[in-house]
């Protein structure tokens, strides 16, 4: 729709088109399937304006990864309270982020890049380590702390991988609270448990 | 080195040869990122051979994930044997899978494309399906079997994309034997434990 006087958009919303539109093609084709041109193509714009943003495509992509602070510190805060409650806060506030579009999308991204691309994995073990590993690590008993996050993570990643990315039938079939309540315990095991953990 | 006579390599062995390429290049670079032409340029073929044997990229995509039935039988195998200990026998088998060089490349082709393209995902659902569901199902408690095996294949995906690809540091540098008495109790209390599985 044509506004009144017929303004252009401003700098920062033709950014954040350009970025949902990239988070989109990064989330369902990863990061070699992405191109610039494509981006450009998707979101309406000409390639230089989206080079004139962001530079280049790991540019690009790093700021598709960029959460918003309030977002990035749910994590951490999830890793506070009660202990023995800690794999529930955290099983939860990560499966949370996946449904809700914006972050799920962002997630997806990251993932789906990770995989089969080395810088994005560079930036994945980075991001790992500056928003999850460093802030939490205080919580954590002082023995393997980095590997019992490193666990845990995987253990999350697995599921979200199974549910929102392949899409396992029975992964996808499984209703929310049930999913937490399935994989909580084996998140409080990797990090709090006796290590190395075993039943 | 140069046969005596110069017979030419056959064509089972070039076949292979362009498989083993086309392996590397979907596990690198995941299903988006690899076309036939590179393929060819990296097996040092034309592309008319690779379009020869394989006709099209998810023909021979599906070829790079066809394990050898011996391979394919390893995993159901690890389910025979005392129910109390099929967490172990089943994470002992699955990692192992991805330390041996061939099997592992073909995984780790599987999981990087899968993640990024529809077409590789479907693959990928219906290896599971005919590879480790069917089989399997007689061996696990009546409830929810399918999401029993979803969950212990999602556990055992994650970890696997945190030590062979993503490459996190805590997981690539923790011992085999410590992941697999790390990992083994959650794999247990997926198949065999209390539905929906809690502490």
């Amino acid at each position: 729709m044509k506004r009144p006087g017929g303004r252009r958009p401003g700098n920062s919303e033709t950014r954040q088109a350009i970025l949902s539109t990239a988070r989109e093609s990064f989330a369902r084709y990863g990061y070699a399937g992405t191109t610039i041109r494509a981006v450009a193509t998707a979101a309406e714009v000409d390639p230089a304006l989206v080079m004139h943003f962001f530079k280049t495509k790991d540019e690009l992509f790093a700021a598709c990864l960029s959460f918003p602070p309030d977002v990035l510190a749910r994590m951490p805060a999830a890793f506070e309270g009660d202990p023995a409650r800690i794999g529930e806060r955290l099983t939860r506030t990560y499966f949370s982020l996946w449904e809700e579009p914006e972050t799920g999308m962002a997630l997806r991204a990251m993932l789906s890049s990770a995989v089969s691309h080395e810088s994005a994995a560079q930036l994945l073990r980075g991001f790992l380590g500056a928003a999850l590993l460093a802030p939490t690590a205080k919580y954590l008993p002082a023995d393997a702390p980095h590997l019992r996050v490193a666990l845990a993570t995987a253990q999350l990643t697995g599921v979200a991988l199974a549910r929102y990315i392949v899409q396992v039938e029975a992964m996808v079939e499984v209703e929310f609270d049930a999913l937490i309540h399935a994989v909580a315990p084996s998140v409080q095991r990797y990090l709090t448990g006796s290590y190395p953990p075993v039943s």
